[in-house]
């Protein structure tokens, strides 16, 4: 029997992308798809890729009665009703992967970078489901806090160098493509002042800072404080880290190229390139895959980690979708593939 | 003495591609910038690009009594607005180009293709301010009806060609930057959903489709009704229109090319590709170019033209400061180029 | 046991793109891998894409050897070596997707168009593989002619209508991605002078006039000879025809809208939206879909049908992949999808 | 009398913006456009936008009897040809301006960082034109190397801050449009491998990272070792850097932005926003402006530095002819705006 499963938030990207991907899973069924404000639309209406899918198919209604009777629940909110539906989902023991940051960082953190107190910190911070670092605590885990595109990114590139890396000296620069901002309209999102241009935003208070920060110390030693800058680029989807750190004294680009390369040579979803060659964003569009390679400058005594990731895919949906193929015992791979659309 | 002009709505795309282009005019004074919903706030924080010719200006209020003083004036709002204004500056007997719809079509088209009554159909049709087509006319007008980007770029092709083409062949297919469909937000503006990809839409009831008809018998032998589709493309300025007739018995590719020719060889701002070569909208980007071509093909007796400008450029603000210049007997080109920021 | 598969030509995007869909099709194995001037580079050195699939997978010569102990040969290569390696697999009875124009046309319009004699008139035209018309045929077909991008685009949309058209009067507007072009570097595909920018080109000579012409005419009443102009877009990946056509007297819209629907209903690659909906190249990125719409315009008498597929997906190596299923007795549908990577 | 200049190199994007600025400039002459494999050909055959200016125009071939009877000269080759034509024109008395990095670098940086020994290492360094700081000695220059694009943005950023930079700390991460990478074609160029995404590359050698230290320490206390990374963006224009450096104890946000302030306070072309406030690179395009901003955090202690430029004008040509007016006496502004094209 399939698993049930529900997305509440489906008229956003992340949502969205979950029915995309589990379109093509074949073991789960998805029994539910909510939306308060587009309760009844249908779903093509907002995601014509959907159509041919199953073209009559309406947003449902959020409906916490039905939520409960599930195998399990995507929360694909902003963080304010993810905290709400997490508990509630929590207590009535359906195992819920929020895509939101409700439960990503402990409550005190919550309040310094989102400038509002937690109002559930004894459920914070749940499981962090980066999901090569997590594996054993999000299949047994009821509620997994699903990682930013931003630290997912940056976090599979410096992870397996943190043992090596000088605390204090992280510096992050990141771009990802217009997805990540999600679907509401502003002026900063309309397409004439997007095409063609970048810009940086957010720098020094994004909150995917602090995520960075807890992130490395959660699977490693701690390294301090991050500086992150994030940068708007002229596409729909694509994500790029581009990371810089000192090395400690005696730590060379074989050290470095190994540990990368012994970490991840048994993952499904990472690849390591030979130091030299660069990824782009576009070998893994659409794909739950991440690219990474690395550098060392012996000049500076830095390397510079790259890694690429779609925003919603690895960034997001692929990365719960693989969270919740571990929870419900199902293979990790269901639905999900490494391989872009490229070109 | 420099000519005092102002500029309602320059919160739009329009008003400030004017402002953009009047930095470089030096004939003239903007004495008024006005913006309703913004007056007050920085120039520069709706256009970053004005920062650096003057941070300090402000938005003015909508002011009449400050803009019946004025030398000239350029409306640059919705047609709502802009038919009470050119009422009042028609009377106050104030130069007045107005860069919207408002007087472009007789008020009975207006009423069936915009689905409201005119409130002035005494003031409609405005002289149409096809530069190149209406030097005299709007030498000496009081109020002038600036083109719409699609119908300037679509009739500078096919009206050297009218005498030669059957009534009622003619197909416009149009392509725009974002920027022609002005700065509102919304849905379809959304840089997500317009990044690496192109749609149609608005046919077969587009506005511009009435506007290309009168245009045409405006200015040339009455073509009859005209089939036009726009489509949106990811980019923010660029427009190109491919359009398509039968020409008459007899008209061969060396009659098209001789009268495109010989229409535009001494007009600074048209200029016409040799057959084979088609134009990029990048050759007229920032400017107020148009570039055309045209292809025969014995095998259908179809003519297809191509041509591109710069939807804010000849299709909107361009043109607009071309209209000025004349009315004021400033030089037709003061401000503009045909030399497009290329690549 | 898994058929065994080979693909030629595969270091360009048509070959590449059905390496892609392949390593999800789960029913066949990719015995071979030619790419001429490529042999023995890694795969994943021109498609990064694919190196999470095999990182160690170089391309195979060109070994026709080996080629004849196929069970089915995709042929990506240009028309001239199309040729010859089609004549050799006919012969040794090796079906044959042949993704080129080698084997489209009747030999007299190949020469035509493609200014050249063809080097095998008794072997064309082959089956024309525009699989939603061609079932039967390509389910027995050894050689099958894959249809061009634009073509099959246009023709999806025209078939149903071709009935109710006036034949000589069919205008087809098409937009592509610069993939569709092909992987060879030139001027006119060089980064700088494609981005924000759109041109036409082509026009009248271009080859797929005649292919859309004698498609037309496969399936259909002959609709006479067809107005065609190519337009290149700033996009890797996506295609849109626009196409108008006068209806005969007596059809109004809801015969089209009717027409298009009934054709359609069960076939899960095309997808009808609704009259004044109009498709976005986004919906199908990435896929084997095909959505289209069509419009009525009372006033001009004329359809005007908006058809997107992914000129690499449904336009190349997506159909090609359907009509390898269907010769190959398995289900049609295998390693494709209709639903596109949107946004 | 005007003076009389020439361009040498006319077929690359540096001096075919030079063409296009210096067809606004109204006070020199062009009286050579050079381009050695391009002789004979027309201008308007490379540069679609020139047309307009003058259709009949075509390149001239590299005279060097005629490039010493001019007032002045800009190369705009590879450092090859600049090295040799650099020399015979200062040996002649001719002021040039060298686009090309052949005169950047001191010989034997040059001849670590390039690979080869530089031919004329008494000619290095010539002065470095980066105008806002060397006026002066540009005035009089017989010999300008005006410096890369990278290096250009990154230093007017740092370079008021240098003084309270920990030495050593300096990290600069670039992303340029395609056009800073030249008009060759190539895989890595290919519009369908560059839209819709992005990569890095070039690191840790690209040879802007020793320009931007010897930049630096002209102009301000030396820094050390600096770690840069450029990235290559989907778009035609446009530069932004992303500097990131230690602070020195005591420094804090209002030190950063009064020392910004205070020194670009009079400049024309360097725009200095509020911190928070975060440039785009489309304020710029066209121009020859730059526009910047830094934030300070306070927990990491570092200040982080955000400007743009349009790569092909203050990062290339536009310095060029701001370097060429002051050696001819002319306006620093002539031919020039610090406004971009936006939006």
């Amino acid at each position: 029997v399939a698993a049930r499963i529900g997305i509440v938030g489906a008229s956003g990207y992340g949502g969205a992308e979950l029915l995309r991907l589990l379109a093509g899973h074949g073991g789960v069924e998805v029994a539910v798809v909510a939306a308060h404000a587009q309760a009844g639309a249908p779903v093509a209406s907002l995601f014509p890729n959907l159509g041919g899918l199953d073209a009559d198919r309406t947003f449902d209604d959020v409906d916490v009665d039905r939520l409960v009777d599930l195998d399990l629940v995507f929360l694909s909110t902003p963080h304010g009703p993810a905290v709400e539906l997490g508990a509630t989902l929590l207590e009535a023991g359906v195992p819920t992967i929020d895509l939101s940051a409700a439960f990503r960082l402990p409550a005190d953190d919550f309040a310094t970078w989102y400038g509002e107190p937690h109002p559930r910190p004894d459920l914070t911070p749940a499981v962090y489901g980066l999901t090569e670092y997590a594996r054993d605590a999000v299949a047994s885990a009821d509620l997994v806090a699903n990682p930013g595109c931003y630290v997912t990114t940056a976090l599979l590139g410096l992870l397996p160098l943190a043992d090596a890396i000088e605390p204090g000296t992280v510096v992050v620069d990141g771009k990802s493509g217009t997805s990540g901002a999600g679907r509401a309209v502003s002026d900063r999102l309309h397409a004439t002042h997007v095409a063609g241009g970048v810009n940086a935003y957010g720098s020094p208070t994004h909150r995917h800072t602090r995520e960075i920060e807890t992130g490395l110390a959660a699977f490693a030693p701690d390294l301090g404080a991050v500086s992150f800058t994030p940068h708007l680029l002229p596409v729909a989807r694509g994500l790029l880290t581009t990371s810089y750190a000192t090395l400690r004294d005696g730590v060379g680009a074989d050290d470095v190229q190994g540990a990368l390369v012994d970490r991840y040579r048994d993952e499904p979803f990472v690849h390591v390139l030979a130091p030299g060659a660069f990824p782009t964003t576009k070998a893994v569009l659409g794909s739950n895959g991440c690219q990474l390679s690395a550098v060392v400058d012996p000049r500076t005594g830095r390397v510079t980690v790259v890694a690429v990731t779609d925003n919603l895919g690895k960034g997001a949906a692929g990365q719960a979708l693989q969270n919740a193929n571990l929870r419900l015992g199902l293979p990790e791979t269901a639905g999900l593939t490494a391989i872009g659309v490229y070109p």
